[in-house]
């Protein structure tokens, strides 16, 4: 079904296929980055785990009647999705805030952002994916002005729905990252993953993370902190 | 005329008066400053260069109707003003690339931002004054939403008033920082200083620099170009 590598990321390669048309196939890797791409590990199991945790997510998503471009998984490291062209902005929905925002803002970790808070990040790794405002992103002319407005509509319900699934399974989603692409038609779908990779997520008893933080500050291992949250996914169902 | 200190900046210093309630002066020094104070020297009659260019202009401004906080020059450093509550935001028009953005962004110098870019830095010398977004400068309680409308609104305005009188004077106003600052009533009025200081200007013939940037890049002396700035002005009328 895989045919040729189309692009290689940090965190996937991305297949075209043989026989379906539109499609691509997604294959998670086992590579661990942070502070983009200057610490990296390689952790056995970790491509398995966020591809099951991601397939879990888009599909919680799609029953929810959120246009994702995820179809279904295919292997343990694998899963097919609809073709788009990536828009490359970074859509960072917050919380509370944690992480960078931190420092940039001079404000506490926990202070509570009511509404969310919406960022645009300009996806480009030579310069370090740099924080936008709308009118650097029309500039950019990667997208329009009514798709960004879809964007920031569309990031703020699938905030609202991640809420609700990870509030059920005792988790309280501080802040992640989408990325949305174009369907041949033009429509805007989610794309691209979400894991504890590109979410922050605090067990709302002990303010124990699930996620990619315990790698980026070395503070537990990565794999079984992806286990326990996708088993907490599991027993949810 | 001038009480106590108020306030020490560092292109000003603002003070109390004794005789003119709900009023300030603010007195222009002749330190230059670059890269967030790392950059400084003194040139004596800059204070007085900068004082007289920035009566000017908000002068002109005043008559195109445009609300300022400006009332009249008291003497060679010295202007009186309307006292206003500073909104802690540096607001950037930006018609053409040049400086942070070019690295920022990863564009050419005089790349034409059409419509004209504008980007909001969150005043803060500790942090930086970071860029920020519309939903950061909301969070941060500093304005209101209608107001930052209004700031933006009024940041193009000015941005078509300068335009203009520049090019009569053979200078394409590549960018420049506004801040804005509240009356006692609650309107928003342009505050601070519009000067070689807080404009980039380049000479429509020749690309020469009249602004600050002779001091940040070492290519020229400070006072014969604020010099000449000013003696086009004057020319002017």
């Amino acid at each position: 079904m895989k045919a040729d590598l189309l692009y290689e990321g940090k965190a996937k390669w991305v297949y075209q296929t043989t026989d379906k048309p539109g499609h691509l196939v997604l294959e998670y890797k086992n590579d661990a980055t942070a502070f983009n791409g200057e610490k990296k590990e390689v952790y056995t199991g970790k491509g398995r785990l966020n591809n099951a945790i991601s397939a879990y997510i888009f599909n919680a998503l799609n029953e929810q009647g959120i246009q994702t471009h995820f179809v279904e998984k295919l292997s343990e490291t694998e899963q097919l999705v609809r073709q788009t062209e990536i828009i490359p902005l970074e859509v960072v929905v917050r919380n509370v805030a944690a992480g960078s925002i931190t420092r940039r803002l001079g404000i506490e970790t926990d202070t509570p952002f009511s509404p969310a808070l919406v960022e645009l990040f300009y996806k480009d790794d030579d310069l370090g994916d740099p924080l936008i405002n709308d009118a650097h992103a029309l500039f950019l002319n990667k997208v329009t002005k009514s798709e960004l407005q879809e964007i920031k509509a569309k990031a703020l319900e699938i905030n609202q729905q991640l809420t609700k699934l990870f509030e059920a399974i005792n988790l309280k989603l501080v802040d992640f990252k989408l990325e949305f692409g174009r369907l041949a038609s033009g429509c805007i779908v989610l794309s691209d993953e979400i894991s504890p990779d590109t979410c922050r997520l605090w067990d709302t008893t002990t303010n124990e993370n699930l996620d990619k933080d315990v790698f980026r500050q070395g503070t537990g291992d990565l794999l079984e902190v992806y286990q326990k949250l996708f088993d907490r996914l599991e027993a949810r169902t």
